[in-house]
């Protein structure tokens, strides 16, 4: 295969969002020969087929022709209802997969071929893998992440450049499907990104330090100083506007990032809210505020080999 | 007086770190006429003198000619410390304020004249305000701070125009000078700050939130994310990168500010830890994480109303 022929040619993608419309964006830069069908809201729809970045908005994945992936972009939870629905309507091919829930076959869609693969690209992955294998249908899953993201969300703010340089992460199955896996590496690394394979397991401990603690960190120190000290948002420099720019993510992605992930997300509050009560302790002292910055200062350093 | 005509004409500035240096490379773009005499560490002053951002070079404040204005710009315990051997000195004329001490005046200095104005950079100010309340000399002292500073200290991160469009608060006692008030502010107006003026209790207490708080945050967040998961730190996005900006900052001047402004920072702290347990508590439900996202993001709205 040359390096030049597209890795799949038709891509459904269910979910429009900042993710979704920027791997639509970026595949259409990339492959202009894949046809992507996008599958969301008709509003999101009207905008992704104006932009062109899709070539058929469809209101439901059974309603999507002959894909060869189908990419789950939506939040965690409807991810995993979706995957079911998509099982289940390959099972049967008498239910419609849709965006807002199943709904009764009256004008029944065509079977969809067997050789398709399957992928999502949400926060967490334990979830959704587990979910994937209890399928009756042997749907050929692979879970996938891509780092990053960006301050806003939804279709508006997607561009083809958004996964440049950054990690997209593939929890395969350790009996997994290996030749869709390295046509979905192949599918990222036209993206720009670089992929990277970790166990689900370990995706989802290591996250919830590097991704959904500081989000749930900048929310709250957001939160506390708007509610503590409103008048002094004004006066306020750099550190306050970077340190809380994840602040404006939205609620419905978190909420099932942190309900899916509770366990290690819990592991890695509980380790915070202890740093900031030794640093509470300690403020009029001194000597543990300074093990406690001198260290952070050395992690920083680390974070920040081999970027800009 | 005509609006080029400089505030001041020989200017002190004891401590050429971050903030001391762009102050001095500041007034050299704006008003060359201003000579300017650095105090600080003998290497410090090397790279200054060679870079051509003061005209002398001084171990002392008491070596610094006749001065109309000494900038404070060491870390704020230091500051405290220098304003009480200005005094002293300035009284008895004997003894000559070091960076590193008082020391015994063998060979006296000559008298300061008594039309001097001094102010500090601190990012604390109810501690120095007291303490210049309290001088028997009755020195003519404005608190001031300029907000913001730079990822890193150190004369060799020092720019000019480290303060464009940036609050510079000063903290003015009732019965303050207020022409000297006006003069430093003119000054700082140079240097393209955007002169504030506060009481010095209100001003700990919103920095506590706007600043203090959000510093000790990034330095615990990059602490724990450290600790808790290093090998994650190569897959970690902007947001981590962002949020924990601030974890470079020096432990040397966070440790006067944490203890300077400890009862308000306190406060700050505890509010934030009170909103991270009850995420923490609501990781599986959801809606108390709603609500403080929620909020979180209208307050990160209202912080950028008007920046960027």
């Amino acid at each position: 295969m040359s390096s030049d022929e597209p890795p799949f040619h038709t891509i459904v993608i269910a979910g429009l969002g900042l993710i979704g419309g920027s791997i639509a964006l970026g595949i259409r830069e990339r492959w202009p020969s894949i046809r992507i069908v996008g599958v969301d809201q008709p509003s999101v729809l009207a905008h992704a087929m104006g932009s062109g970045a899709i070539d058929r908005a469809a209101n439901s994945v059974a309603d999507t022709g002959t894909p060869d992936l189908v990419v789950l972009a939506a939040p965690v939870a409807q991810n995993i209802e979706l995957l079911g629905q998509l099982s289940e309507w390959q099972r049967v091919a008498g239910v419609a997969p849709t965006m807002s829930g199943p709904r009764g076959g009256a004008d029944k869609p065509p079977l969809m071929p067997a050789p398709i693969v399957v992928t999502d690209v949400g926060g967490t992955k334990r979830d959704i893998v587990a979910a994937a294998r209890s399928l009756p249908s042997g749907l050929p899953f692979v879970g996938g992440h891509p780092i990053g993201g960006a301050e806003r969300g939804g279709f508006g703010f997607a561009r083809p450049d958004l996964f440049a340089g950054r990690p997209w992460i593939f929890t395969p199955d350790e009996k997994g499907d290996a030749p869709a896996l390295e046509r979905l590496e192949r599918l990222v690394s036209g993206l720009g990104a670089r992929p990277a394979r970790l166990d689900a397991g370990d995706h989802d401990r290591l996250m919830a330090y590097v991704s959904h603690l500081p989000q749930l960190a900048a929310s709250a120190l957001m939160y506390t100083v708007g509610g503590g000290a409103a008048e002094g948002l004004r006066l306020a420099g750099r550190g306050l506007v970077d340190t809380t720019r994840l602040a404006s993510s939205p609620a419905s992605v978190w909420r099932d990032i942190a309900a899916s992930n509770h366990d290690f997300i819990g592991e890695a509050l509980d380790r915070l809210i202890a740093t900031l009560t030794e640093l509470r302790r300690d403020l009029g002292h001194g000597q543990g505020l300074e093990k406690t910055f001198n260290e952070a200062g050395r992690w920083r350093a680390e974070l920040m080999k081999g970027k800009e």
